[in-house]
Parts: structure tokens; C-alpha cells; sequence
């Protein structure tokens, strides 16, 4: 995202073409903490990818390497500060491992840790003991660490949280042109899969950092109830409400994009087979794969900058 | 699966090859159904595949399609008997779809529903109504109907609930070649992604059915208690504790099958950065995806024939 | 498939349930061999699953291990088995595996050997040497080789081949009810995604086995050219072709099974912008995703048994 | 990417969150065009995405939809312009769809069109006509395409082509830490899945277009060549090479970036079974999924400003 420290290319001869921004490391280290209070064992279960830059032309013009820590150096480094840091929170884990790439290697100028963290409830049973465990299934967690040496950005997330209003969703009074066919609708089922980042205001690693585990509970918590609780007139607005919760309860945010796909469902014509398929009492819909609508935007804390790229997901 | 009524191929000439079981339909279609009770509302949110055989030589031999229901109509009739009757349980609704089939066209002999169900759970949030879902995410529910206008066959089961013992597992003693390296383990993570089948003994549609979804919560506890209580010496011994556990508490239920993919989680060797990666305070594991050890088996009540197939899963 | 040896469980006592088939090993061991001709390289790209049965009650009963080869060991011997006798063919890799395991470990009676595989083109290029590969995306090749230590059964196969025939194919004439709303059609798309199986004749071990390689690519040919040349009534019809064509050439070959989800494509209704979507010169469809229709049949030479599963892939 | 023209918001009170960037529209409309040229037919395989941006703060803050071209316009204007205008390239065809929203909706100030094409190549046979095909399966082309009223930007590319060297790959004299326990290599396999953009230099709407078929079938040709002719010291200098091969001989484009993952295939230890892994004759590999290397960059034409973004896939 932002925190940029691109390399500067060496400048080239005429002919050759420049280098411009470049990343590496190793992607989707899959690293599972278990550790034990007695009989009861808690589990943190990540997907952990590191992204370096820095001094790096050479390995790029001329296949040198002097400069390049390996990624599998950065896979195993990922293993070992689980051990000896441990992984309290993705954040904390991240700042960890994004300080010790900057500040132990000359060449690398700037490193982003992207943590996925899937959770887990526990399984109740009749047996002793509290090492049993069940996969929520439901979102994946997110978590972005940038470092450049000075400044911290933090992005946390999620994906994959599927919701629906079943009810309190219109859609009407919208442009039209000679390829509009669509009839306006006062009653319609509104969900969506959600995608959404946050970044932190915090950016200076001498002042005290938030609660990051505190603070997705209650980001999390903010768009379900802002998603439930506005009457839609547009998935727009219901977008700028989840956001704009966020921002108002949470101070240590300063932007929140989402990307939300508009997943359809078609209340099914059943007058040829000689029924009604009015809402009143019950209705029955198609949910739609493909095409879908998709919103996506951006809301800001008065006064911050846009960090968060416009695209979270490529299509 | 079992109740079969394969279409028996007119006598073709010597040179042509015989037609053998065959079956045809729409597959995955969508539909969810919302039903209102004042402003609490309740989704049954359903992925329905049917399947129909019986006298279907010539569509094969000559094209003459004058024995097809079109698929497009079995869909049609999904959406038409989610209004009509109503979608109780997926497996009512299965049976209602299924008699349909097999009594109101004479060339269909044999029809076999299958459905997944997709829960949600309600949103807790502070404004009135109670029509904001999320979907829970954790496994899928399924459900298999058969019917030959004589005999029901219904089938349950549930895919992709990931469950893990973070300790109480061993694996040794086991026989070796010269291809054996494993080391023995005294203490390892035992994780696995739940798909299983059972067979109800239901199967006279004069006799009065199960309680289908008390049935489908019951077998479910007792699965993720069994592994969860039971000190395993191998996946196998776990498979069976959680089958025999069924069998044992559900009388409505003579077989049942798992496939359970073992998915290792292996302890890091971090020696060679002079960290010891022992478990007795936290340990650290790689999550691998392939290969992974696969262990499938049917469990059966005493006397009963097995008729679930034995691949639940095609790799 | 149909090579069946099950363990007879040991009688349990009145209250126990009862062990049916079983059948456990490692799944999906992604083994790569690359062989040199001087600077000319060939690939062999798997994917191998072994699936072993036997004298295998206790360790379900009681957690014993003696009886079983660890799935650590199968992988194992999969990549040692790569190295020691080559992989020629998957099908010649394959009965290499299962004789092994069946032959070497008294407690296996049944191996059953999974394999697929992906096919790489060579790069052309200007440099010296032939090492260079694109994969060709295109199908994945299946084999499955079950032994019993009598018997051979092979089936080869393939699947993700998708198909299109833009005319020559009509759809009238079938069965009416109150649900059908369909209209007929004269001159639509098919398309498909095939999924095949095809099950040798060979079983004893002593006579000469088939060409595994020129049979593939014979019946590849054959199954795409009755595609192509069938016009085409339904796809039941077209189906039949398939497998008839390969039944009637490949005298190796005894049983066909097809799964081919028929994947619409829909004329989009234009008028509503006063354009005519006749096919007369050009057309527009929408591909659908879900739901599709499936047609699913077996064809046999006269006189053999059907012994591949009517259920190719799991909804 | 980077011909932006944000909405500016209205100044919201002091309280108010600020939207941000925003954009709508219809994602993923799968289009199949076919032309007769007699018995000859021609297939253009599209799923199209459209991005709308523009003068919308209203549907945001208010849900007023008065600015809203409705996504389902979107989608129909795409199956309208397929007729009317063709698909003679994916990127003729997002230029008449970008030129349009942009030019006929006065809220809307920025389009961008995405665009997958799916190739298909026809079906040897000895029937009549040619309008068999099969779904050649390779890499997916890639086109985008934003207009702001004034500049358009191009954009092509391609994702999931794998291919790999068998040889003339190194990797050694690298930064080493005490996390670094990887041994240098001096004959590896190096295989990746690529992942590719490059952006045209073309802009001004007057000025003649690329061929941009032609372009696409040169580009491809150039970064499958450069791959298989680099002998490769690390991954960065293959894809440096192939980037400047693209930059060198194709003077329409300003700009390449590529995502590669590394896709690892590790010599198998063999010793244990007393078998040598030598890769003088023919050695065996286990190809791995994660962890993965990825390495990312964009190669630039001399003065040329860099626009792709950094990330091309999200993980």
C-alpha cells in the first residue's frame, strides 16, 4: 500500500530498459502455534507472506545475488519468531517480523508482512481437558505490516463474510437509457460477501500501538450492525453506512474500503405454473452466480489520506 | 447409491455397443426460500441436484427425446415446490421432489435428489426485526434421496467441518519396509476435514419418517464429541469411535462412512537457529497441504448391508 | 472399482458395530521426473494417490498399527519407485505400485493406485538444447490400477476438456408437464466438459498388457471426433457416440462412462434494444454457470459387466 | 490504474466520513459471440467487467440513485454492443463500452473495462462445416481498458501459463543470515505460473491504435522465449529478461510488470532407499505448493512512468 521506498535503478545505458518497483519473498507459510496452559491449549493458525525491497538492481540486471536474503531464509525466520516471539496478535507478529527484515539486512529498505488467520472455536465435550478444536468457517482475518525503516502501516480485514438483509433493501429512481430493462424494486434481498481493510492511524513505532485484537472485534461487530440495522436504498449507501460506523466508533482507524459483490437473488417467476411468488408470506428466489453487481469505495477520516488501493480483489 | 432400477437396454445388434446406467437432470440448482413471520423471517438456503433414469434407450440411440422431461423443467419444479410444499428440511423436501418424479412420468423409474444446505446465523443488532443473517461458514450440510416408486433410500451427511486434537494422539508400532523413515510419535496434532454419509433405515413411505433435522444435530454432536474424546493411537481408531458413536446413539441410522484426509501439521525443526521446538510450553507447526494420508471406512449396525459408495470424494 | 477383496471383519460382540470397507494411504504425492537425452529433457508431471485394503480390523477396533504400512511410507515408495522404474506410463507406473504393496505387506489385499496427470508442451525457442515446457492446460489424464493379487482391473480417463459444437444440435419433442416452460430449439450451442472413464479388458497379469500411451491418445481422438461429427438430437444422443465410437475402434477397451454437464448457452434476447439476435450471421449468448443440466451414462461391449461407478463426480 | 478522476466529494460537515474513491458496476458478464462464415464459425469467448466512477456522492451519503446507471444496464450494454459493434479484439470492444458510459451518462467521468478471453481451438474431424471447437485451456488473456473523457489507458496481459526449465538454473552467493539454511544450487529446475501486464503506450484517442491481436501474439512469444533462452542466476533476472525482451522488441508498450511465483521442485532424498537422486541421467522432484517464492516487477521504458500497480494478485 503506502509506504513507498522504491529502489532507485541505477541509471541505465539508452538502450536498456529500467527497473521500477519490485517485491520479493516467500508467500503462504503456513505456520500453526499451539500452546499450552496446562490441559487447556489455545491455537493461533496463520498464512504468512513477506514482501522485501530494497538495494536489489543487481539480482535483476546481472543475476547477482550478494543482496538477496533468500525467501526461504524468510520462510524459516517466519517459523522461528513464532517460537520466539510468538504470535499474540497478526499485527504484533507482523511488526515483528517486518522490523527484523529492515533493520538486520543493509539491502532491504522496506518489508510488508500479509497475514491471513483463520480462527477456531472449541469443541464441548464430556472428556478433560481443552485441546479440541472446530474451524469457524466463516471470514478469514487480514492483516497487512509495512515498514520503511521510519513509518508503520498497519491494514487490518477480512474476507468471505457472507450476509444477508432479507428485507429493508430498495432500489428505484435510478438513471435510465435504451439499455435499461430492469423494473424498480421496493421489497428486494440484499446481500453481499464481504472484503474489507482498515489502516491504522498509527504510523510512529515509539507511541503506544492500539489493541489490535480489541479493535477487529469491534470493527467487525460495527459492519454487521451497520449492515443490519440501514434500510437501503442503494448498496451504496449501505457501504458508506458500514464505513462510516467504523469510523466514527473507532479512532484508531483513519480509512476503510470495502469492496462488496452485489450476490443476486432473482424472486422466481411462478406464474406459469400457476403460483404467486409474493413476498408477504413466503418467497422463493434464485441465487446467481455470475454476472454480479460490485461496489466498491473508499470512506475517510476528515482530513487523512487515501492509502488503501482501489482494487482488493483482481477479477 | 443403492436402490437401483437400471433400465434394461432393448437388445441391440451385435455391433452395437449396449447402453448401461444412465441417469440425467438438472444439477445445482439455487434456490432459497424466505419465510416471514411478521418481521422475523427464517432462510432455507439450498443447492438441489436431481438425477432421474428409467426408460431412456432411445434419447441414447436415436435422439428421440420423447421419453425426457427436460432438465429445464426439474428445475422449474424445484423453485414451483419450494412455494407449494414448503422447505421444512432439505430431506422432505427431497422426498416431496422425488415421488413427483418417479409417479407423475411413466418413463421415469428411479429419482435421486441431492442437496446442500448452506446455514446462517441471525445478526445480533439493535434494530427492530430479525431479518440480517451471516452465513456461518462451518460445514455443509447434505442430504441424498432415492425412490423407485417402491423403496426410499435417504442418506445424510456433512463436508468441510475442519477439526483438530492439538494433543491425546500417537501413532507407532506400525509395520515398516525399506521405505520407512517416519519416526514413531508420541504426541502429535491429529486434524482432519470432516466429510461423512449416513444411512437412514427409513425406507417404507408408509411408515413414519425421522425427525430429519434433530436427527442431522444429534449425529453431528456425536461425531465431533467422539473425536474429540477419543485418545487416538491412529486416524483409523478415531474414524470408527466416531462412527460406532453414531450407530450406538441413533437408531434411525445403519451405516455410516467417513473419508478423513489426515492433515498433518508437522512440528518445525528449529535446531539449526538453536531454538528447541519441544510442545510442553508452545510449539510450532508447518500446515502441509499434499500429500496428505486419506483414511476412509464404513461402519455398520449389526446386519445391515453396506450401501454408501466408497468414494465420497473423487481425487 | 470393482476389484473387491474387503477384510472380513472379525465377529463383533452384539453391541459393537461392525467395520465395512476400508481403504487408506497417502493422497495426491506430486512426483515430477525429468529425464535427460543429452540436452533434450523429458517431463513426467503426477499426481499419485494409493489407496490400500486388508486384514485391517484392529487398528480401527483397537488402534493397533501392526497391520498397517504407514501412508508416510507410501509416498515414499511412490518417489523411490519413480527413480527405480521409471515412469514409462502412468498406467505401467501404477502396476508397479499396487503389485508391490499387495506382494510385500501380508496384511494388504487390495491396492488401488490412483494417478493423474498433466501434459507440457516444449517452448520454442532459439537456443540450444530442448528443456524449455509450457503445460498445456488442456485435460488432466486419469488412471486408476486396482490389483488384488489376482486380478488387474485398469481404467484410464480424463476430465476438464471442454467442448463446443456452435450448430448442429436441436432440442424438441420431449415430455410435457405443468412445470415445462422450455421452448424448443432447432439450432443451439453444446457445449460440455468432459468427463470420462474407460475401464481394459486386461486383467490377468500374464498376458500382454495393452499400449497404455497409444490407447490414450486413440481414444482421446475418437471421443473428440463423435463429438464433432454427431449432429446432434440431445445430448444423451451424443453421448452414446462418444462411447460407441471408442467401444467399436479400440478392441482394448470394454466400458465407457461419461459425465457431461451440459453447459448452456443462452441466446440473449436483444429486442428490448430493437437489435434481432438471430444466428443467421452472428449471435450472442450468455454462458451460464449453474444450475446445469448432467447426462450420465455407461457404455458397454456386448456381454461385459459394468463395473465403473455410476457417480463420477461428487455435487 | 492510474488515469484517475476521483469524485470530489461535497464538503461534509465536520462529523461526516469523506467518501473516497468509488466505483460500480457489472463484474464477471461471460459474453460468447459467434460468427458464420458459412459452415465456417468463429468463437470470441469474453467475461467482462465493467467500473463505473464518477459524480456519486449522492447514492452514497443519501441513497439517492439519480447518477446510478443501474449495473444491470451495464450488463445488457455489453451483450448489445457484442452485436452491434463485435468483439473483433477484447480491447476494441472495452473501447466502444468505456466511450460510451463515459460519453453518454453525464454523472459518469471514468469507466474501466476488464476483460478474461478464453481461447479455443477447433476440433480435427471428417465432417462437413468447422464449428467444433475445444477450449484450448492455456493461459487466460488479459485486457483493461479506462477512459476518463480524455486519455485512455490499455492495459493486456495473461495469468495461469506454467512453464518451466528443466535446467540452465542457479542459485547461489546470496545474503545469508542465521535463519539461512538453504544449500546454494547450481542445477535447479525453475518452473513459475505467469502472471503478466504491460501497459500500451497509446492514449490519445486520434492517433491510430495498435493492432492489438497482433500485439498480444508477439508479446506472448517474446516472454516465453526470453524464459526458456535465459540462463537463469535467480528468478528476478529471468523475469527482468523477459520483461526487457517485451520493452526491446515491441515499441507499443511502455511498460511490463509480472508476478511469478516460484514454483518450487525439490530433488526428492532418495539416500535412505539407497538410491542416488543424480540429475545426471533422470531425477525425481517433489513439486510443492506453499510456502512459494514470488517475485514481482515492472521493467519500464526509459522515461516512461510506472502505472501498473504493485500487486497483481491478492492473496
Amino acid at each position: 500500500m503506502a509506504v513507498t521506498s522504491r529502489a532507485t535503478p541505477s541509471r541505465p545505458s539508452a538502450a536498456r530498459p529500467v527497473l521500477g518497483q519490485n517485491q520479493y519473498g516467500k508467500a503462504e507459510t503456513r505456520v500453526v502455534r499451539i500452546t499450552r496452559d496446562g490441559a487447556t491449549h489455545h491455537i493461533k493458525d496463520l498464512n504468512v507472506s513477506v514482501s522485501l525491497s530494497g538495494d536489489m538492481n543487481e539480482v535483476h540486471y546481472s543475476g547477482s545475488n550478494a543482496n538477496v536474503l533468500p525467501t526461504d531464509t524468510t520462510k524459516n525466520t517466519v517459523y522461528a519468531f513464532a517460537k520466539e516471539h510468538g504470535t499474540e496478535s497478526a499485527e504484533q507478529f507482523g511488526i515483528h517480523l517486518a522490523r527484523h527484515f529492515v533493520t538486520s539486512q543493509p539491502s532491504i529498505h522496506r518489508a510488508r508482512i500479509r497475514i491471513e488467520e483463520y480462527a477456531w472455536d472449541r469443541i464441548e465435550h464430556g472428556a478433560e481437558g481443552a485441546h479440541s478444536f472446530v474451524r469457524t468457517g466463516q471470514e478469514t482475518r487480514l492483516a497487512q505490516i509495512t515498514y520503511d525503516g521510519e513509518r508503520w502501516e498497519v491494514v487490518a480485514g477480512l474476507k468471505d463474510l457472507t450476509v444477508m438483509n432479507s428485507t429493508n433493501s430498495e432500489f428505484w429512481g435510478y438513471a435510465k437509457d435504451r439499455y435499461t430493462t430492469l423494473p424498480e424494486a421496493y421489497d428486494r434481498v440484499l446481500a453481499t460477501e464481504v472484503s474489507g481493510r482498515w489502516r491504522f492511524g498509527w504510523a510512529d513505532g515509539e507511541k503506544p500501538a492500539p489493541d489490535w485484537d480489541e479493535s477487529y472485534e469491534q470493527v467487525r461487530k460495527h459492519l454487521l450492525q451497520a449492515f443490519a440495522e440501514t434500510y437501503s436504498l442503494s448498496l451504496q449507501q449501505t457501504l458508506y453506512a458500514m464505513g462510516a460506523r467504523i469510523i466514527d466508533h473507532r479512532p484508531e482507524i483513519d480509512e476503510v474500503r470495502f469492496s462488496l459483490p452485489n450476490k443476486h437473488h432473482f424472486l422466481v417467476d411462478l406464474e406459469p405454473f400457476g403460483l404467486s411468488n409474493d413476498t408477504a408470506d413466503s418467497a422463493v428466489y434464485f441465487a446467481a452466480d455470475r454476472p454480479y453487481g460490485l461496489i466498491e469505495a473508499t470512506i475517510l477520516r476528515e482530513g487523512c489520506e487515501e492509502r488503501i488501493p482501489a482494487d482488493l480483489t483482481n477479477l
